[in-house]
C-alpha cells in the first residue's frame, strides 16, 4: 500500500462537513478510509451513513467512540453498557472492526484512580465477548494525563495494555494516538509489547501545539506544526508490525472556523509530506 | 514535628504579599516555613531577604527555581549555566539546602526529546559539585507531561530519578509534587526507589482541578478541591522515608486575586483538615 491509500480522515478533524460532504470531498481528494464518529452518524442514520460510506467506496476503519465506564452508580453503570453495546452494533453496521473506547475519568467526588481502573476491567468483561461476536474489536485509548480526572483514567500505552491482555487480542486492543503518549518514554517498548500480540488496533496522528487552550480539548495541532516527530513514532509501530491504516484525528478549533475541504486537502498533503521517505 | 510544624507556604501560593507581607503573616499564622522564588528574592535584595527571613524566624525550605537546561545554542547554555549558578548563591544565602529545578522544554524547532534530556544531564554535571560545594542540593522537578514541550522534558518521577542516580544523593535528588504525578501509577515505585537512595529532597502539594485554564499554567486547585488524595501520596513519600517539610505551591489566578492573609491562613486550614489522622 502507498502512503496515500493508508491514509484515512478522522471525521472530528473535519466536523464541519456533513456526512454526504465529507463522502463528496474524499471522493474528489482520492481519500478511501474514514474514521467515523457517533453523534454525526446517528444525526444522519447509521444504516443510511453505512450506504453512503459504501456508495462512495469508502472504507470506514473506525468508530469513535464506546467507553466511559468509570460510573460507580449501578443505573449509570448499566447504561453505559447498554450504550456501548449500541455503539458496537453502530460499528458493525459502518463495517468497521475497530470501535475506539475513551474509558472514562473519575467519578464525582471520587479520588480513587485504582478502582475506576477497575471498573473498566469489569466493562470490557462484559462488552468483548458481545463485540467479538459482531465482529468488531474494541480499541482502548490511553488519554494524555492532563485528561485522567475528567475524561480518561487510562493515561498510559502500559495502562491500556494491563486492561487490554485480560482478554484476547481479537477482542480487546489499543489505541496508539500521537497526541497522547509522545511524550511517555516507554511509549515505544510499550507499542513493541502491543504489537507483539496484535494489538495495535488503530494508528492515530495528532500533533502537540502551545499553548494549550482552555479546557485543553480542542488545541490538537496539524501534522508539521508542532512537537511531535510523526516519522519516528510511524517508525515504532510498523516496526511492530502494523501496517494498517494511519488515521488523522485533529481537535483543532482554528481548522474547523475553515473551509473542510481545504482542511482535509492540506491535511493529507501534511501526512504525505511527514513520510518523505517513509518510516525510518 | 507536628503537622503543623511540618507546613511550609511556598511564596507563589500568596505571590500578591510582597516579601515583608509575607514574612509578617507568616509570623501572626504561626507558619515557620517557607518556599521562595527567585524574581521576588532578587527584587528585594538576596541579602536582605535572608536578614527578612532570619528575623521572622522563617526558614526558608526551597528556592524555585533553577533549570532551563535544554537550549542547543552554546552561548545559551551558557547562559544558562551562569543563571543556575547565581541561583545556587542565592539559595545559599537564604540558608536553603534545596534548588528546585524545572529542567526547560523542547528548543525551538527541535521533536528531539531525548537529546533535550541528555543536554540537562551535561548541565547537571556540570552544576552539581559547584552546588554541593556551597551546601545546596539540587531537586529535578517532574513536570506534568502537558509541560514536556515548552516548559520541562522531564515528565515522569523515574526521568528525573534516571538523571539524579548519575549524581551521588547529596547533590542530585527529585520534588515531588502531587500535581505533576498524581496521574502515575508507576509514581508510588519511584516515590520508594527516590527515598531509598536518600533523594527526596522536597514534597510540595497542590490538587487538580478543572477545567484547565488556557495556558495550563495558573489552575492548580486549593487542598481538597480536586482529584488527588494528599493523605495517599503523603503515605508514600513517608514510607520512604522523608520527614522534611511539606510545602504548598499553588498557582491559582482566583487565590491571587484575593487576600493573601485570608488565603495563607485557609491554606494552613486546609493543610491541616488534609490529614486528620496523619498520614495513613
Amino acid at each position: 500500500m502507498t502512503d496515500r491509500t493508508r491514509f484515512s480522515i478522522n471525521q472530528m478533524t473535519v466536523k464541519q462537513l456533513t456526512l454526504p460532504e465529507l463522502a463528496d470531498v474524499c471522493v474528489q481528494l482520492d481519500v478511501t478510509q474514514v474514521g467515523l464518529w457517533r453523534e454525526p452518524v446517528q444525526a444522519y442514520g447509521v444504516e443510511a451513513a453505512a450506504e453512503l460510506m459504501r456508495d462512495a467506496g469508502l472504507t470506514v476503519t473506525t468508530l469513535c467512540r464506546g467507553g466511559f465506564f468509570t460510573a460507580i452508580d449501578p443505573k449509570e453503570r448499566a447504561a453505559a453498557l447498554a450504550d456501548n453495546r449500541r455503539a458496537i452494533e453502530e460499528a458493525a453496521t459502518l463495517g468497521t472492526d475497530t470501535l475506539v473506547l475513551v474509558s472514562g475519568g473519575l467519578p464525582p467526588g471520587s479520588k480513587d484512580l485504582r478502582a475506576a481502573r477497575q471498573r473498566i476491567a469489569d466493562a470490557l468483561a462484559a462488552l468483548a465477548p458481545y463485540a467479538a461476536e459482531r465482529g468488531v474489536r474494541l480499541a482502548i485509548e490511553p488519554l494524555h494525563p492532563m485528561y485522567a480526572a475528567d475524561r480518561c483514567v487510562v493515561s498510559t500505552l502500559a495502562q491500556a495494555l494491563d486492561l487490554a491482555e485480560r482478554f484476547p487480542a481479537h477482542q480487546v486492543g489499543v489505541a496508539v494516538d500521537t497526541y497522547h503518549i509522545w511524550w511517555d518514554d516507554q511509549a515505544p517498548a510499550q507499542i513493541a509489547r502491543a504489537g507483539a500480540s496484535g494489538r495495535i488496533h488503530t494508528f492515530q496522528l495528532a500533533d502537540w501545539i502551545t499553548p494549550l487552550p482552555e479546557g485543553v480539548l480542542n488545541g490538537r495541532g496539524q501534522l508539521g506544526d508542532g512537537a511531535i516527530d510523526m516519522r519516528e513514532w510511524r517508525g515504532y509501530v510498523e516496526a511492530a508490525g502494523y501496517t494498517g491504516p494511519i488515521e488523522v484525528e485533529l481537535f483543532n478549533e482554528e481548522l474547523w472556523a475553515r473551509d473542510g475541504r481545504e482542511v482535509l486537502a492540506e491535511t493529507v498533503e501534511r501526512f504525505l509530506g511527514a513520510f518523505p521517505a517513509g518510516p525510518r
